[in-house]
């Protein structure tokens, strides 16, 4: 790209076209595309159809791509120099508790605030706006010079938020279709808020929803309470047991394929200089409440987790009804670690649960679902080319940082396709992806087009 | 009564009207009368009103009597001898889960079944089926002999299902109108589904819900989780210590103010020879999983107990969210006996999960609510008619029993009126009341009504 229009050129036009670029993100938020509620199905395909009329006028050639789930999105541009795969996801995550948002969350809208501005939507920071990102990159660039940057195939999922059923098929029978020189992900976030940076290592997860089921049928307290098994009280006893008194999961063998730190490493997340103190007090907390002996920066990004992430049963409505349900349910999962095998770990949680099963009880185990952490190969030496793009772009140094999310694709792209993988986002940690009044800051968003147009003149073709 | 008709003649008319008798019942069942939900405000009303038709149409002075809730229901026959009041209640519990009910709850039908011809409908044993038996037993002495069966008070409730908030002020302002030389309380059961029975002893009822909070908002766990408090797991920590190993509740002094039995009532307990493998059994257990070292009948009757009702938090929709909640929550409730204290147990159980709670988190305590247990003044003649009576209807010796639920209006009767109550009641433990495909025997209503008339032709005037 250095050879054919100026970096300069490139960069003044994205800020000459901000505004617009800001409409075109918000016309996709518009799209309530929440993959894992079967009733958003149509809107989950309407996003895709969005994208491909996008990437088609911008001159890729871009189509749907069916699957037995929500459709990818698949584009490309040939020219010369490496071959650049850019992976994003346009679904988004549901968006209860409702009454919780300050706004209509697929209404997304400008807000000003003491921090500056913000997109405010679902799916602004994860990932619609992330993914466009790039494709405004891309259109600036076309602007400027009439053809796109580089020798590009442009990804998106429509399943990432729902456990990317879809995808191990469909990367095993269109693996020569993507399989290119490097892929490029941009899912994630700035170290801080402020630093850029280049994810090196990732958790992975494995997930399970599971019921114990009692009494063939709720039983009324008064008639049986003392007598009969409440299902809400072994799931809790079960459940409220998973940790030991210093913060270890107990599940037998949970630590055995988890790795020690590496010295570089640990000194150079200790040069990072995390505030864990302002990052737990932006929401409300100040205690570390993970394992004993272990820093903040290793409780999210290398040590493993175990988390409720839902759990209900009984009668859960206003009022009051005496009874004792016949089952209860809980969602678990786990953020793993090193070489912690996802099937090995719901296998052990499965046998540790239903070790512990009274009499009268059944365990019901269904969708277990995971993938494993994944660690970058930061010897290609376009990681070196673009953290300088970065540092350039943020004037702050980019670093290589862990991530406690789990980015699955980076590990199919790494052990599927064999493709060296670089993950760059611009989210904030006060984005609240996922949560109520998400939100991915203008400056973001603006600095993120741009570190696209820096990053594809260093490495591109 | 017995001076003025036959006690034969009156039975046979209400042989000979039984189906008409079934039909007023499913007209009242058509009410959703549902009172512990805002939505069936309406419903409810329209079923006191339905009482008051009825039974002004009966030759009652009946009226609705407006509350702050929902109303109440008074009706007087005033004649010679002693005063009897009547209580029931007109409201039902909620529906749900509404899938697992085989017909809709509020179109009633008649139900062949192994067992003979069911009423089938919410509210069809709890209470609905039960009020009108004593209405239908006084229809039939009107249809025999022109006037009401003796000197009559009929008190119909439309709270009792959601705590009875309008009860004690209710009972405070109108104790001359109510107070009579005995009241009858029809919302029990046979003992074990076959043996008349009038209940001599209730547990009284404590109950609270609950919500521990930690961070301001929804938290992602890649982000979080390992660093973040989440309120499930504090939650489930704190509620599945709930009981020891022996299955005895752990709150400090929960104990201290319940008496063990008496050894005649333990003895006469005995002589039931309860068969609780086939209580258990119906219900699809097997094993009692309350205290060790108690009877089935003590752990039901006379041992106080702990119940989780309900239990909610986090993301419990389909798919999954990974997500670390603000806040988990939980419905608990305490069956009493003897002299415990529903408020001293309340606030026994708030300091004791206040005391666990980790830095971060906060406790929202709400809606506490309580009614102490009551024991029955058997001494009164009016036992012995009314035992005597029942053994006549039913053919077997008629006991006297202990209740696990929780009627707080024979406390209330006892403690604020000072009258003498006499629980009698006809369902079966399989009616399923509280809970979906809830049940009336036709043979129980029919010789409920039969019951009534027998007894107050030996207590009545």
């Amino acid at each position: 790209m250095s050879s054919k229009a100026p970096i300069e050129k490139v960069l003044s036009r994205i800020d000459a076209d901000i505004d617009t670029s800001v409409e075109r993100l918000m016309e996709l938020m518009r799209i309530p595309s929440i993959s894992t509620d079967p009733a958003y199905k149509d809107d989950t395909a309407k996003a895709a159809d969005w994208l491909v009329k996008e990437l088609t006028e911008l001159g890729f050639d871009a189509s749907v791509r069916p699957t037995k789930g929500h459709p990818m999105v698949v584009a490309h541009h040939r020219a010369e120099g490496p071959h650049i795969l850019f992976y994003g996801h346009y679904d988004v995550q549901p968006v209860d508790p409702l009454k919780l948002w300050d706004r209509d969350p697929f209404d997304p809208a400008i807000e000003d605030t003491a921090a500056g501005k913000v997109i405010r939507g679902r799916g602004a920071a994860d990932d619609k706006g992330q993914l466009m990102t790039f494709i405004e990159a891309c259109r600036a660039y076309k602007a400027e010079t009439g053809t796109l940057p580089g020798n590009l195939t442009l990804f998106f999922e429509g399943e990432e938020e729902s456990g990317s059923p879809s995808m191990i098929p469909y990367l095993e029978a269109h693996g020569d279709e993507l399989k290119c020189d490097l892929a490029l992900i941009c899912d994630t976030g700035l170290f801080e808020s402020r630093t850029p940076a280049i994810t090196t290592m990732l958790r992975g997860l494995a997930k399970v929803e599971f019921t114990v089921k009692a009494a063939k049928r709720d039983l009324h307290s008064g008639m049986y309470g003392g007598l009969a098994q409440n299902p809400i009280r072994v799931l809790t006893r079960i459940l409220g047991g998973l940790f030991d008194a210093h913060g270890a999961c107990v599940v037998p063998g949970f630590y055995d394929d988890v790795d020690e730190l590496p010295d570089e490493v640990r000194a150079q997340w200790q040069a990072l200089a995390f505030d864990h103190a302002s990052f737990l007090g932006d929401v409300g907390l100040s205690v570390p409440a993970g394992e004993e002996g272990r820093t903040p920066l290793e409780m999210i990004w290398s040590r493993p987790t175990a988390e409720i992430n839902g759990i209900w049963g009984g009668y859960t409505g206003a009022g009051f009804k005496t009874v004792l349900p016949s089952e209860a349910s809980a969602k678990v999962s786990f953020r793993l670690v090193s070489r912690q095998d996802p099937k090995k770990i719901l296998s052990a949680f499965h046998d540790w649960i239903a070790a512990q099963l009274p009499e009268d009880c059944e365990l019901v185990w269904s969708e277990p679902e995971g993938s494993a952490a994944s660690t970058m190969a930061i010897s290609n030496p376009a990681f070196e080319a673009a953290r300088q793009a970065l540092t350039e772009e943020w004037g702050v140094p980019a670093a290589y940082v862990g991530c406690g999310g789990s980015i699955p694709i980076a590990g199919f792209f790494q052990n599927l396709l064999g493709m060296d993988t670089m993950l760059i986002g611009f989210g904030r940690d006060d984005d609240q992806i996922h949560s109520p009044n998400e939100k991915y800051d203008l400056a973001c968003y603006h600095h993120g087009i741009r570190s696209w147009a820096r990053i594809l003149d260093r490495i591109g073709g």
